[in-house]
Order: C-alpha cells, then structure tokens, then sequence
C-alpha cells in the first residue's frame, strides 16, 4: 500500500459510522487526520470505533507510515479544516444542514484543498449552492464499512472543474480506493440505484408473501452474489453468451425482459441500446476470449467457495 | 463430500450448456448418470465440456466415487430414464416442447423417480399438465455455472405433493447444494427476479447514458458485491443499522425508498412490512449480535479482497 504523494493530511468533519470508517481507511493508508463533531463523546466513540476496525486494515496491510496516533480531534470546524488538502464531509443527510457545513468549511479551508461530501443521494450541484469556491467540491460517496470497501462514486456539480474532480480521483486511490466518475447527476448515483432496485425487489418478495427474508438472502448468497463479488450484471451475461458473448446473450434472453419477473419494467431494448451493451462489453473484456474469462471466473469461483462456507450465516 | 445415499443414478435430458453443468456436478458427487439429448454431436461437446470443467470441481473436492466414466450417453429418452431414481430435464425453454419431453420421461420412469425441469421462468404447474404422475415432479432451478454454483430453487406445481418436494430437496442437497423450497408459483420465482431487477436497472442506467456498461459492473465488484457472496440485502443492511439492526435501519433509511433512487417503486413500508422484515433478520440473526456478525462480515471481507484483488477484470 505505499504511495508517493505530497499530500497527506486529511480533515474529517462528523464522526458517525461514515465519518470513523474514512478516519480509519486514511490512517490506514499513512495519512495525517484531523477530526471535528460537535456530539459530547464523540472522540471516544470514534476511538473505540477505530480500534474495533484496526484488527481488519492490520490484515488487510498497512501502509509503511499507518499510526493511529495520527490522529487529531479539534474543538473547532475552523481548526480542522485550517491546513487541510482533503475535507470530507459526514453530517446528517439533510440537505439545508450541508449546505451549511460545506459554505463553514469553504469558508476555511486553504483554496487548493479538495471538499468531498459522503451524501448518498443529494445532487452536489445543490450542496455546493453556497459555496465561495464550488469547483474544487465533490460528492465522494462511500460504502459501509468504508475502510474495507475500496468504492467510492466521485460526482461534480455543475460549479465543479473537471482537474478537481481529476485531484480528487488521485486522492481517493491514493487511499488505496477504486474511485468511479458519474458525469451525470442523478438521484442516487449509480451504485445505489443499482443497490436499491434489488433491495425494492426484495421488499416486493416478502410483502407479497412469496419468500422471507433469509429466503431472499439465501437466493443471493448461494447463487448470483458469488459472481458479484469478482463480475458485475453486464460480464457475467457477457460469459453466459458463450463463445459470441453479449451478443448471443441478448438474442437469447432479451425476450425475458417482456416477461413479469420483477416489479420493474425494463427498457426496450432497441437496436441502440443493444449495441451500446455489446460494444461495452466487448471492450471490458478486451483481448480476453469469453473462454479465457471462464477459466478465470472458474478458478475465482473455486477458491471463493472455499472461503466462503465458513462465513455463510 | 462423502454422503449417506442409496439413490445414485441420474438421468439429463438435454445436454445444452445446463445439462452438462448438471452432469459434471452430479459425476463429480460420485453418481452414475445417464444422458440422453437427440442432436448431433452432442455426446462429444459433453464430454468436452466435462473435461473443461472438471479442474474445478476437482479442486472444489471430489466425491469418493467420483469418476467421468460413470457417464453413458443412450440413443432414446426411455432407455436414458427407466432405470433413474432422479431425472433432469434441460430442453430448451419453450413450455409445449417442455410438457412433451415431461409426459415422455413421466411415461417410463419408474413412478418413484423425482422429475425436475431446469426452467428458469416457466410455472410447475403448466408443466406438469401432460403428466400422468406429477405428484413427482418440481422445479428445480440451478444456476451457472451449475457444478460450482450451489443455490436450486424448488418449486413444485399444485399437483406436486409435499412428500417428494422434501425428497427433491434432499436429493439435490445430497449433490452437495443449497436447495430453497419456494412456496409459491411466480414467474421467474425468486432469484432471477432479484437478479432481473438488478439487471433491468442497469440496463436503464445504460439507456439514459449515465453509465456504461463497464461502470455500472465497476459500481457492484468493488462495492456491494463483495458483501453480497456472503449475506444477502437484509443481513446487509441488519448489520448497517448499528446494534439495533434492521428495526433502526428502516427508521434511518426507510424514508429513501420515496426517492427515485431506480425506476423501480418500492411497495409501502406499512408497519406490518417493516415487522415482517425485522422479525424475519432477527430470526435469522438468532443468538448473533450485530456487533459478532459484524466481526465475520470484517474477517469474511479482509480474505475476499485479498483473493479478489487477483481476479477482478
């Protein structure tokens, strides 16, 4: 996990669940951190919280510069954000809320340092609307527990310079994340949108009383969650199609997408749209014959069998 | 994988990329199988196809009496059938070919056999109309690749009797699976209309140009998917809620599904819902707190990113 970088101070503004596990994936990764949140005890909970996930990022690999001594709390906004190049968000999903914590932060915050916010779900066109310096904000959205889960969704808004959004994708790799671009803003990003679909599904199941809901969980676990893990939807169709791929594969299941097996209607699946799947799939899997991509998934599907019959619940 | 078993012999008909993943599973947990399917050169596209996936299952671990040569391919479907304590049906999915091909195994199997259908959408009990003892049979689900994945969904038609639905799950089960009775019949049962809205989602994501193919694979793999090869949407999300579970996670996250966070509408979350998802997380949660399953999802995670990081396209 070593990295060259200049930048190494990080400032984390609320210091709930979201809040400690960004304290810890930094600390994780070398960086200074200094933390504000205004709740009586907040500092302790956070230490507690951080110890508890040290035992993981230890596993995982600490970067050569990773203490948790690095770790400052401050009494002021202001303090925290003095001489930081990253400031990272976590207060309440209200909107009103932060805005107002993003205007305090901008307000002192040095001009070159990066504002990210870990909503998952308000437009960052919206959160930088009082902002003096809006082009160097983020929405950078996480996922639970973030100091393991290496995603983060990063979206500008409208007032966001493409090198900043740039700045900050080389930030959040730097703390060893896979960080994904949305050019377009939209009501829950890309991951929860895809997160929720199944989760409103679900919902679906056992208010019609068709399964419960270890039901649901089993029928993720045991089945299409070990592929998941390695491909998502479109790659793993990409290798049911079988030699032709993508291309075989919407010949021979397009059709169900008229059939009622879910709540959800689908798109119609034009000519276009075809096109755009395969032609993307076909990219993603570049040089790698759809029988080069089985034995990879194969091998992955083996060891992670392996592993995983001693954690199912 | 050695098993109590006096049941041992199987016959596949059809022998598509289905059947032979259910023939390699079923050599592979030392039975002998029988296959028969009318197409030319079907025996040797088999037989490769066994081959090919055999490494796997090899490394998975071998039944003792595993062996590719307890596989007889036979030139008529009642030679394939007559002798078969279970008989699995793999034709291609068109409900009348499907009922035919049903009512022909359904006239020599011996009427203690069990008859599953691989269909991945089509109801039992329109399948079973053509039968003349469909007390025997169900739906049996699988999914791919069939020799590794363990999860089958049984699904038995208003004629199936409850008696042989239990003998089918003990039959696949003794196949080293994860058998999961549903209890309804609904088009596409349950995993595929997870999977589905999953799918459709994306697909819409695609079609509105906000992802691409690529993005929305890279929104699962390095995110949920990762929790998702080992607990399901409502573990999930039971964990996400802190100590309290899934009973606070609706508090916190239930006003979301109002948000037109997928194309898909969540069903209201009357209280009657919310207490049918909170008791069902918490049966299933049993004597575990939170914070214990947390401490395996942490252990679980740490292991799957070190040996996904290999794997990840």
């Amino acid at each position: 996990m070593a990295n060259e970088q200049t930048s190494r101070k990080v400032a984390i503004i609320g210091t709930g669940v979201i809040g400690n596990g960004w304290i810890t994936r930094f600390l994780a990764n070398g960086f200074d951190v200094v933390a504000f949140d205004p709740a009586d005890g907040a500092e302790t909970r956070a230490r507690q919280s951080i110890d508890h996930a040290w035992e993981s990022v230890e596993q995982l690999g600490l970067h050569e510069d990773a203490s948790r001594d690095r770790l400052t709390f401050v009494s002021s906004l202001e303090e925290a954000v003095l001489d930081a190049d990253l400031i990272q968000e976590n207060v309440p999903e209200r909107t009103e809320l932060k805005q107002n914590v993003l205007a305090e932060i901008d307000q002192f915050a040095k001009p070159t340092a990066i504002i990210g916010s870990s909503t998952s779900g308000i437009k960052p066109t919206e959160l930088q609307e009082k902002m003096k310096y809006p082009e160097r904000f983020v929405v950078a959205h996480p996922f639970n527990p973030v100091y393991l889960l290496p995603l983060v969704e990063i979206v500008g808004g409208e007032e966001t310079t493409k090198e900043f959004e740039q700045q900050a994708y080389a930030f959040y790799e730097s703390a060893s994340m896979k960080p994904m671009i949305i050019e377009n803003e939209i009501e829950g990003f890309v991951a929860d949108r895809l997160m929720e679909a199944l989760w409103r599904e679900a919902l679906h199941l056992v208010n019609d009383g068709i399964a419960t809901t270890e039901e649901v969980d089993k029928a993720i676990t045991y089945g299409a969650g070990l592929r998941w893990a390695q491909m998502g939807p479109f790659m793993t169709f990409h290798l049911a199609g079988g030699q032709e791929g993508m291309r075989h594969m919407l010949k021979q299941f397009g059709p169900a997408l008229k059939l009622p097996w879910t709540k959800l209607e689908a798109p119609e699946l034009t000519e276009e749209l075809q096109e755009r799947v395969i032609a993307g799939c076909e990219t993603h899997a570049g040089d790698r014959s759809v029988a080069e991509l089985e034995r990879q998934r194969n091998e992955f599907l083996v060891k992670l069998i392996d592993l995983v019959e001693d954690y199912w619940p």
